[in-house]
């Protein structure tokens, strides 16, 4: 019999892409969560069955089978709404875990749970790369939320035996991604307009969707009761500025980004993180920063029809 | 006009204490809570508007006033409870602090926020006395969710200049409390069992909640967007033996308790705060624990119908 995986918030960017792993995997894909997928996309992601629902508790222990993994992709994705609505960005990442949880805890005890999280826990660092131990330090509701799950795994894995696996994530990006930094940059050039916020000096880590959803299904492997937090990174800081000339020339453009020097206030000037433990387990990222942005680019422009130059 | 304080549990042991306490510094007196207090009893309590109600942002909303200081009394009190029911207690501690905060920042922005914690957001601490910035390491849900709280005060501070307040309260003992050592020791006694869970030497640093209501208002004073954080104990432990055996003595018997020796899970076997900090602030405790002990033994006794030796 196939092994199951339960994928909350698979309609989201990152749960596509943990379906799509999982299906390649093997596993019978079940997905829950917000969006109306229908039978022809849901499939094309590599989901069997899909449940348009919230994540609570009641819907999660009327489920017909009990999952071999379960993979909490829910819960909220923007530092933004998390500042204008801290209780809903509370609801959407925390409740949803807590829910996720207990429904394990009481009801499907063997189920191995992998928790999605985020860079955004450690805040504002000092030292860089960023390693796992370092204290964690949010400083915007949705870091703190984060953390809260984290902190959630943590004490279902300890006091009640919930074999948990925590993976930090760093700047996923890929296709399909409709936001954030190459999504904004592919529109405004688009429209002929190549002036971004920040300073362009902001460096982030950036990892493929593709290889964070290959670090999910290897997360699942070394959950414990030990609840290991492993980062997924690239082990590499890129600068915004040198993500979006690869943009503009990926676009076959000769010119450059203009930058307006505001600094993007909830949102730390740098992240690099160690990946040290997550390569012990024998993942390293496969797909290069340039070859995914170009991918990325040619997945964009098709999607929002644009002529190809 | 007469300053007015918000007490959410007010029915509650501290929430009690808090009321009486606000009240004697000239408050007008509004509590809200579970529970059905009729009016004397309120009253008696120094509440002067009592409102039986969940707390949800709801609720809070539809005030007829805005409270000068909001005493979040509210919440789970059980490390038992919270073991057996981690999403209730979370439901009590957590998402009721979430919504008191969130009150304050949507409707009622210059009320000062005042959040009672508890010494178990320590968890087992290598070093006595504890003070404010050591490790946190919680043991037991309802430490990880009072902990949780408190940081959800440090980001309302932080995030949305909500002046803040959190107490760590170490063992809170006083006349109305109606669980824990004092009150099993007394009933027991009452019906001639002498015997005793765990080794008797655990300590604990008390604190009767006269002192721990002073603190309080105190902490309504220093609330900033610093959040400040203090401990609230006596700042010298005493063992589980040596409480019994004054409980013993008030109750004129001449025997001495009896220890089963089994340790207590989810419980760290010392607890000894460091108050330099609340020190500072002008506050000691005024409540010698033996006074305090008799204190109590004789309320147990005229509560319980037992007649005095």
């Amino acid at each position: 019999m196939k092994k199951k995986a339960l994928i909350t918030g698979a309609a989201g960017f990152l749960g596509r892409y943990a379906a799509q792993e999982c299906k390649q995997q093997g596993f019978y894909v079940v997905g829950i969560g917000h969006g109306d997928l229908g039978k022809d996309i849901a499939s094309k992601d590599g989901i069997d069955e899909w449940i348009s629902s919230d994540i609570t508790l009641e819907r999660l222990k009327s489920l017909s089978f009990l999952p071999d993994i379960l993979i909490h992709c829910a819960g909220s994705g923007s530092v933004g709404f998390s500042v204008q609505n801290p209780l809903g960005d509370f609801a959407r990442t925390v409740l949803s875990a807590y829910f996720a949880l207990e429904y394990v805890r009481l009801y499907s005890p063997r189920t191995v749970f992998v928790y999605p999280s985020s860079a955004a826990v450690y805040g504002e660092s000092q030292r860089m790369p960023i390693c796992e131990d370092m204290p964690l330090n949010p400083i915007s509701p949705y870091g703190v939320h984060k953390k809260m799950a984290e902190e959630l795994c943590a004490m279902y894995a300890r006091q009640y035996q919930v074999r948990c696996t925590v993976l930090r994530f760093f700047s996923v990006y890929g296709e399909a991604l409709k936001k954030q930094l190459l999504w904004d940059a592919c529109n405004k050039l688009a429209d002929g307009n190549i002036s971004f916020l920040g300073t362009g000096q902001e460096v982030r880590d950036w990892v493929h969707a593709e290889d964070a959803a290959r670090a999910i299904l290897l997360g699942a492997l070394h959950a414990s009761t030990e609840c290991p937090v492993v980062n997924v990174g690239s082990g590499t800081g890129t600068s915004v500025r040198t993500v979006l000339e690869r943009v503009f020339s990926s676009f076959g453009r000769k010119d450059a980004p203009c930058f307006t020097g505001a600094e993007n206030t909830g949102n730390p000037a740098k992240y690099i993180a160690d990946i040290t433990r997550i390569r012990s387990w024998g993942w390293s990222p496969e797909i290069a920063l340039d070859m995914g942005i170009d991918r990325y680019v040619h997945w964009c422009r098709s999607a929002t029809g644009q002529v190809e130059y």
